[in-house]
């Protein structure tokens, strides 16, 4: 959601309502979720998420692969509060009936809501008029059990360690390496370092390569992860927009400043590349994984802040989990490149639509 | 939801999902409402609907009418469960950001919301892309008390009696005025019924006039009477397609067949025009507003279904309630012209999108 927009026309009477709906939402504008509890013991979180062809999809995309990204784009939004899934709503708008397309953007998103048991509840299939681009939007519903009411960011507090499953920015090399692929990688790449992000490319193991890929085009959303965080986690989310531009969130709304560490960073990509430490261009490869990844979002992996030295809280769910900074007084999210160096401020650059509009 | 385009690509594996995810799916694709049981005694509710620009509003409607009325056309499909409302989220797909829209349609809409207690909990706005053309998603949640778990259209039995509130059909009426005032009237006439049409629009008087564009413009969900329906009701829907039309899916799901009453129907139009049993053309005038207005939705009126002979039952709401036919054996929907005459059979002619792709 676009906050100064939504902000400037729905916000403003919420808390009225909030109020007057007998104290029922607990959440509502900017968090993943909104979280309500409709009855004791129960928390009900909503988390919808419009998708528009060319916007947010390729129209060349698979559709079945578009289907289940646009099902665990909203499921990992129910995992970064910790829920689980109950059910979903899907809103098509068609420009006409195509059934090739249908069947495939379908298999796809139903292989998602089978293997995550997220049952598609009802919807809402509309002609999209003389609009020659689908839009497509999904609504899921879950529910966390007992008192676990989320991981709200403004929880974060200063001294916590800033943690992160898997390896943020993956799906973005494997954005890169699909770009490439179409020979349109200057559209996603600033012209300072095309070039850099072309040797980068040139380089990359097959391995990791295919570990893009499925990143970019098979995200999974981390419930498993997001169930085990309770009771350790405070601030949570998914990375949707990135490490740089989503950690701001957290930074905002609980005024402090993140700094990451650029070794903790590069250690992530050592971990899916350990053969690039013997590279001859070694710091210069790794620099620029980090720096063309922290951007880059879709990623679905978690970013949670919990207080430091808890270490042995660390929770096993089958995704490696690291930590890459900290939280302190300040504003912001900075990058410490050398153990002794001053951090530098990371501009965020994450996407945002009607950007033109807006600023 | 398109019932053929849907169950041909998203509905097949719903059982085994509802199943799956612990029975805590009610009642899935095909009602008002989606029902989820996720704690016991308690039951969410869900619906959501697409309008888009041209094909659900006119471009030159006023934006607050269609803000009030895409959270009112869903709120009635809680009515007609017998829920409340929770909460909204909002989907909005914008070819570019136009202030003034946005804050009378956010107008509209947020004076709905906070009437019927329904804070909007969260959303996504996102630019069109080259679509030109508005799209606008809601969803919308509520909960039954108790162990309410709605009114299903296949628990409609014979001998039922079929109840309506209000005055169905007046909306439509207000169309047809609109329509008129654009000199487009045969855009929703018959040809063969434009002539009665236009009679019956010269001779209406201006306070039925005033209560049908108030229809169109500001339906009113029944949300008090959806709750004083527990009980009482067996199947229940709200009018959003027509009388006729959606009549037929309470005796599609119930294999029943619906028998109106004409001498009812007319008995409505006579409360809100009683002057008009004094006009020469009386009996042609009331046939032409009954059949012009049995097909036409958007009212958000209820239609229930309940036992015989409980009259004493009927239950009191702010809103006028009517009994205008009764089930029995057989299918369709039918209208029966006099106490003796044997009923004609109605053919729905409700909007159904992608007529062409789908027939």
């Amino acid at each position: 959601m676009e906050f100064d927009l939504i902000h400037r026309h729905f916000a403003t009477p919420f808390s009225a309502l909030a109020q007057a709906n007998g104290g029922t939402v607990i959440a509502g504008i900017g968090d993943d979720c909104a979280a309500l509890r409709p009855a004791a013991n129960h928390v009900l979180y909503v988390s919808t998420d419009t998708l528009v062809e060319s916007v947010h999809f390729f129209t060349t995309d698979v559709p079945a692969v578009v289907g289940w990204k646009s099902l665990v784009s909203n499921l990992s939004d129910l995992a970064a509060c910790g829920a689980n899934p109950l059910g979903f709503t899907l809103n098509l708008s068609l420009p006409h009936v195509e059934e090739a397309w249908l069947a495939s953007f379908s298999s796809g998103l139903l292989e998602a809501a089978a293997q995550y048991n997220c049952p598609l509840v009802g919807g809402d299939t509309t002609s999209a008029g003389t609009n020659l681009l689908k839009t497509i939007s999904i609504t899921v519903f879950g529910q966390a059990v007992g008192t676990h009411t989320g991981f709200h960011r403004s929880l974060a507090r200063a001294d916590d360690e800033v943690w992160v499953s898997g390896t943020p920015g993956l799906a973005r090399l494997g954005l890169l390496l699909e770009y490439q692929c179409r020979g349109q990688l200057d559209r996603c790449c600033e012209p300072s370092s095309l070039q850099r992000v072309e040797a980068l490319l040139g380089v990359l193991p097959e391995a990791l390569k295919n570990s893009a890929c499925q990143a970019l085009q098979r995200p999974l959303p981390r419930l498993e992860l997001g169930q085990r965080l309770h009771g350790v986690a405070r601030a949570c989310l998914d990375l949707s927009d990135g490490l740089s531009g989503d950690l701001l969130h957290i930074t905002k709304a609980s005024n402090l400043r993140a700094v990451l560490s650029l070794t903790a960073l590069q250690a992530l990509w050592l971990r899916k590349w350990p053969e690039l430490s013997e590279h001859i261009d070694a710091d210069s490869l790794l620099e620029t994984l980090v720096f063309t990844t922290l951007e880059g979002g879709d990623d679905f992996e978690l970013c949670w802040t919990c207080p430091s030295g808890q270490r042995a809280a660390k929770v096993a769910a089958g995704v490696a989990q690291s930590c890459v900074g900290k939280l302190e007084a300040g504003e912001g999210v900075w990058l410490m490149q050398h153990q002794d160096s001053e951090p530098i401020r990371l501009e965020s650059r994450s996407y945002v639509h009607f950007s033109q509009g807006l600023t």
